[in-house]
């Protein structure tokens, strides 16, 4: 496993009655820094893989680049955690213009939402891609399968992306839309086509996960946890398939169910 | 079960081999826009319950206030989920001058962190308190058992407040870190002596979560999760013990083992 995203560290283990010291592995928490045209733009805690990606699905995601060819030019700074980025126009989107009124779930204040950036970004989904029952359960079980950072650490958050059955790219990280943001990253720098992709994603879908996977672009997100009702309500709205609690041979289909459909009317 | 959290909802279940709707519960996801002093301060998306104690202990968390004292006067709009502050002082510090650098790990960016408003607000802790590996297990099953919200749709997150083994508190939220400030706000409004107590947490330590804890007060935090490592760096500078993946008789302390002690030593 990579040093970078894991680390050993000695624990105090509580186990048949006894306290014990053992080597653990711990997963890495990694801030970085991205500045934008010479100007901080935001810091993000993540896990310290595949950054490139996290920093052109970010960007992406946040309305600031359509393509990678709006960026002009790039430079991680591994060491320091911190990126600078220009891109091919002068001034980039203020976060403090951006940041007003719905600023995200699961920590409370996060990312922005829905009524701004989102408004230009997030993609109402016109795929006709379906699955059977089977397909959500056997894709929710390589996704778990593949993790071996969750399997080490049991700290991050998984996400896959599939074209039919076969996976694309999967990624891991501590914050649970970094996950997401790599996805869109990787489809960026790939020219991978979205349209009929389904997402894999370990969390619970919230209304900003409904979100990133309607900015990627797919049609279908899967899950083995709960959504929130706003999540549900968004999935309708922009004509996503949101698939929860795929757990043991069954699920939950929140919006959207046409696009499930059992082996003989596929 | 309060219909102001849980939406009754129709889904499409796949079990048995078979397509059904049902009935289903889901969390309510709401958005919470704070006013501080006639201007647009924060806005969080929340489970909507405790809102004064979100309030108060999102805005000592982020060091606008130190006690409800603080506060002349507050009011909720729960219909528009709106809500307007005003101080005793005249201005409140602005988010614009206190988000720079280190904002967050969960979603990736959220809460400012550690170097600037989190110097002023996490607390290294002086308690003298200990626990039995035996509280460590039994606190833990006692959050888990009273969370009725998370029984009912899966999507949220737990917290409690414990002295000694009393359960003095427990609050869920859609929010991970909304969670801890709603029992920070509970502490605030009820005058409770936090410096010996125990929060129990039903999700991942991450720095954010840990820095919650401290901002609380509490010297101890226990989770059925794992931490990150910048999560223990922190809580070993802060002389917090972190105690993770209790499970099945078993847990890990990652920092300050010296609170755990067998019954015999305590």
């Amino acid at each position: 496993m990579d040093k970078k995203v894991i680390k050993k560290q000695k624990i105090t283990k509580y186990m048949d009655g006894k306290l014990e010291e053992k080597m653990d592995e711990i997963a890495v928490e990694y801030p970085f820094t991205i500045h934008v045209n010479g100007e901080e733009f935001a810091t993000m805690v993540c896990t310290p893989s595949h950054l490139d990606e996290l920093l052109l699905g970010f960007l992406a995601s946040e309305g600031i680049i359509r393509s990678k060819d709006d960026i002009q030019e790039f430079h991680i700074d591994e060491g320091k955690g911190l990126c600078y980025v220009t891109l091919q126009r002068q001034v980039p989107v203020s976060q403090k213009e951006t940041g007003k009124r719905f600023i995200g779930s699961c920590c409370g204040k996060s990312r922005q939402f829905y009524y701004q950036v989102d408004v230009k970004t997030a993609k109402t989904s016109y795929s006709k891609v379906t699955v059977t029952p089977e397909e959500c359960i056997m894709l929710m079980k390589e996704l778990q399968d593949g993790s071996t950072l969750f399997k080490g650490t049991g700290g991050v958050h998984n996400a896959a992306l599939f074209l039919g059955s076969e996976m694309i790219v999967a990624r891991s990280d501590i914050g649970r839309h970094n996950a997401l943001d790599k996805l869109l990253g990787y489809c960026l720098i790939h020219h991978i086509p979205v349209r009929d992709g389904i997402i894999a994603f370990s969390g619970r879908i919230s209304s900003e996960v409904l979100l990133k996977a309607a900015k990627i672009g797919v049609g279908i997100i899967l899950s083995k946890s709960a959504p929130t009702n706003l999540a549900i309500e968004l999935a309708d709205d922009l004509h996503i398939t949101a698939i929860g609690f795929i757990r043991g041979g069954s699920f939950n289909v929140y919006s959207h169910p046409e696009r499930v459909k059992p082996p003989s009317l596929k």
